[in-house]
């Protein structure tokens, strides 16, 4: 049996100090009164929530999936009992404004709250999530009527909503997507065509559905610039918000998946479906990138929310197990011992554990950075927050969610042969991790976007910003005792790697050498998010070496010895990667296709 | 679906010329006629077996998997076919010795057909590789009665063999096994216990089923010193070799895993069914050892087999798949494009493609070895063989099978999100690859091995001994072509960190500070299965690049193109373990066991 889950809420909590949460969402007039006070009973009441209903059913979804007959989809029931009741208790809306029924509160809270909630059940948090971003479409580009009318069902979660993007010959490129929309003369679009990869497309745990779908209206431009948004709900709404009838929208399959199997992913056939046009024909996907960010941020997140999951798995086993004479000890001592005496298992344990630190500080910052963007008191603090979330946003989606998978792997080896067993639980957090790579842009582009969008923004001023707010951080160490200042040390040598490469890159691209900058973008984003993790762990360090003299408390010493442990044996990958940046295009296309 | 399988025999074949094999073994008398005119049609003959045969049913062994009711264990009827065909085409015992009715052939030309096999059907290739395991132990340490009894149908694969060591609280340690072996008048004994991850322990391929299995003789010492061997057969056998009564054998359970489906892993219970003891009691370990390295190569090799499987799916998939427009390349050429055109993409690629090669180089060599310390002519070869080959097994075991798991994980990113769905086929070879790090002796434990038994040998003389090979190879790159030079340069920085660290590594074991050694075990064997990789490519470079002058294939030319991608962007991610290696210790325990 899995190991009960139990949110790590104290880590949470300070994770909200080392970005510094408070201050910098305290000058935000809407959040002046946010704190502890409201970040402590959230993450616990969160915690409570998902512990005692979310966490029990996670392997229940995942043994008996979504089902499908004759196009009708439906959940585990007490899939469909937890989503009355996390609707009812408003975990859906927690981080939404405050005027179309929501929380009101900053994204930021929702960091602590999305990772509680999808380390104990990733693929029930995907349906949430969804609706969330086609909520935000709505308010954000909809008509009043149409806010009116979607809106006070989808924040409630008596409705859930859906993103249709992607299309079997349209995957990471929009721009050839088919679905048509017809313009009818009551001013509605009839909308034909098939969609794919949509989660939670249809299901039986609302009574109705609210599709976003994009689609190309006859005689609209080539490519991305002719598409539009429109919304489709799966029964018409009537004008009393009751539901109606049948909107021809049908779910014809869903996938058999590695992983999330109670996150149904369908293949949607929209059939002459009424569609209602979302602000401007052929300003589809512009809308569709303002919510990018938020759930490219939250993608990361699922894969902070495997490892933080597999980890309490991993380190309770370790715990218990006893096997073999660790390296040095007694046998009398040894008799007490078990696996997580033994310098490896500890390894593994530490690995995790640090690294989850610093994907967590690096995914509330980032959404730190939204409020900031979205919520900020003047254009110069908005320009702040967008540059900045523009930089960390394909670094947490990538490099958080390819250590997801990385690390749950090395979760399972914690267990040994128990963890290749299903009943563990920790080779589901392996194959539930697997999909955050992929979707949501899959990492290869979070390079690209790093490399070509970000890198270059303001001239590469925004970067060297960034870089030299490291550099502050690490000048704070060198002031501090002389352990940080060793760590400082390490760390400035990563980040001036990291400086040159990144002014390499920058006179390349200049040069117009495209190829040879795309050839190193991976390498380059790993590189990256390798040296930022050293940063939000430098940050760290300082405040739990402060906080552990005020207060004696030896969860800060834990904290201080996982920065020092990252910061010596984890950040030092990061210039393993230098020669693969600088390497340029030619060994990478030597070979013919064909030779592979 | 999975991408039809089409062995690499070319590839294979290169590998056998890389390590020398033809010269080394020429030296053995009974392998001095061995050449490509053997491996070549070998490997052929097992390619066309394994596509015809074994990979059509490997998604069917995934799905189906073996199931279990009423104690019987039932394979896909798919499996049983096979299973008889295999035997007949005498695959299981090409490497066998031919006075035990075996093919003959060294250990080395069962490298290639191996990696075919598996990488064809892994969990099909499990029941032949565990037999194998059995016939040498009877044959190296049974009596003549035994090998006359149990031999001829084990080798002619009418049975299959299995090894019985764990038992639940006896996994990686097995000093402390309980199950009990009664010496009986007739000079049998009585064996009574549960053994647990039995690798087809049970099923219904064969007629009768020979367990090896570890026991406790009353009175016998304790921990490792006091365990014997036994053969049980599941029937009895009568004198004629015809099958007898059933031995109180039974298979509880099997486990529900994460992969391997077709590989049923098996509880058995022995309720005092009638053993024959092997060799000497209380030397049952020491009998295992024997196995060991043999087993733990192909173990490695697993990860071989699921690296290059999944790389030929998505090569094919990225050569198919038409989306978006690779940067630098115009809108009219992205027209006649696939994704293999997208630097990323071919990064992958080249990634897999070029740690397949040196996973490859690795595995024959080590299986070289293990001939020559079998097989070798005088002490002096055999020892070094002996020596050769114990250093290189952990690596093998280890470094292969932890990359068998990240390259199928980085081939199902080529895929995109066709890669989650289960359909492809890449997402089993991910599973499948798991298993490979835990069992035949963890990770971890292998980097315990390589640390405390191997780096010291002959007093850090047979390390002193490899890395000069390795320098050898250095040197002779050197006096090629500037790219070759070049590329020893590299490999030269990389090896000299190894020899560095493991200089340090052996005055801390001087010193006494086995804990500090310990703890830097696992990342210790990391960068020196990095090296070693780069030796391999390096004689690859020089091979590859003699024999593309001589005959002007593109084969060749693409050989040096994989080393030197190794070489100048793989290699250099050794150096990032140096500071984990000599951290010691301290931080690995500064938390408390409860604090994780």
């Amino acid at each position: 049996m899995a190991v009960p889950y139990k949110a790590p809420v104290k880590d949470i909590v300070f994770g909200y100090e080392v970005i510094d949460s408070y201050n910098v969402l305290n000058k935000i007039s809407a959040f002046s009164d946010f704190s502890e006070d409201i970040v402590i009973p959230t993450m616990e009441e969160c915690a409570k929530f998902s512990e005692e209903v979310l966490a029990p059913i996670n392997a229940i979804g995942d043994q008996q999936g979504a089902t499908i007959k004759d196009g009708v989809v439906t959940m585990p029931e007490e899939f469909v009992d937890a989503y009355q009741k996390f609707a009812e208790a408003g975990w859906a809306s927690i981080s939404l404004p405050s005027d179309i029924g929501g929380g009101g509160m900053p994204i930021t809270l929702s960091g602590g709250t999305l990772e509680i909630l999808s380390t104990a059940n990733l693929a029930f948090g995907l349906a949430p999530g969804l609706s969330a971003g086609a909520i935000s479409a709505i308010n954000f580009h909809g008509s009043q009527e149409q806010k009116d009318k979607f809106l006070p069902k989808l924040v409630s979660g008596e409705w859930t909503g859906t993103m249709n993007l992607s299309e079997p010959q349209s995957g990471s490129d929009l721009g050839t997507i088919t679905t048509k929309a017809e313009p009818q003369e009551d001013g509605s679009y009839k909308i034909t065509g098939t969609k794919v990869w949509i989660t939670f497309g249809e299901h039986n745990m609302t009574e109705n559905i609210i599709h976003l779908v994009l689609a190309k209206v006859p005689g609209s431009p080539e490519g991305t610039k002719g598409i539009s948004m429109f919304i489709v709900p799966k029964y018409t709404v009537n004008d009393d918000g009751s539901v109606g009838d049948s909107n021809n929208v049908s779910c014809i399959s869903i996938e058999e998946k590695l992983g999330i199997h109670a996150s149904p992913t369908c293949v949607m056939e929209y059939d002459g479906s009424v569609g209602y046009l979302v602000g401007e024909e052929n300003r589809g996907l512009n809308y569709m990138f303002t919510m990018m960010n938020e759930a490219r941020v939250w993608v990361g997140g699922q894969g902070l929310a495997c490892a933080s999951g597999s980890l309490q798995g991993a380190a309770q086993y370790a715990r218990d197990r006893v096997q073999g004479r660790p390296v040095g000890m007694s046998k009398e001592d040894a008799k007490n011992s078990t696996i997580i005496d033994h310098a490896d298992v500890r390894r593994m344990l530490m690995t995790i554990k640090a690294y989850v630190d610093a994907m967590r500080y690096l995914m509330y910052d980032n959404q730190l950075m939204l409020d900031v963007e979205y919520f900020g008191e003047d254009e110069e603090m908005k320009a702040f927050g967008e540059e900045r979330c523009g930089i960390l946003t394909p670094i947490t989606k990538a490099w958080i969610s390819d250590l997801g998978v990385e690390l749950s792997n090395i979760a399972i080896q914690v267990y040994g042969g128990m963890g290749y067993v299903e009943e563990t639980g920790v080779a589901q957090y392996l194959r539930d991790a697997r999909i955050a790579p992929i979707y949501e842009g899959t990492n290869g582009i979070q390079a690209l976007d790093l490399m070509f969008r970000k890198l270059p923004l303001d001239n590469g001023q925004a970067m060297q910003r960034l870089l030299s707010d490291v550099n502050k951080v690490i000048d704070e160490m060198k002031q501090d005792d002389e352990e940080l200042v060793s760590m400082a040390e390490k760390l400035e040598k990563e980040v001036n790697t990291l400086s040159e490469i990144t002014l390499w890159l920058g006179s390349k691209m200049l040069e117009g050498e495209l190829v040879d900058a795309s050839a190193g973008a991976t390498p380059y984003l790993k590189m990256f998010g390798q040296v930022l993790g050293g940063y939000y762990m430098g940050k760290a360090a300082i405040l739990a070496n402060k906080k552990f003299k005020e207060t004696g408390d030896e969860f800060y010493k834990d904290k201080l010895t996982l920065s020092k442990f990252y910061i010596e044996q984890l950040l030092p990958l990061a210039s393993g990667y230098a020669s693969s940046i600088t390497a340029g295009k030619d060994d990478l296309y030597a070979m013919k296709a064909e030779n592979f």
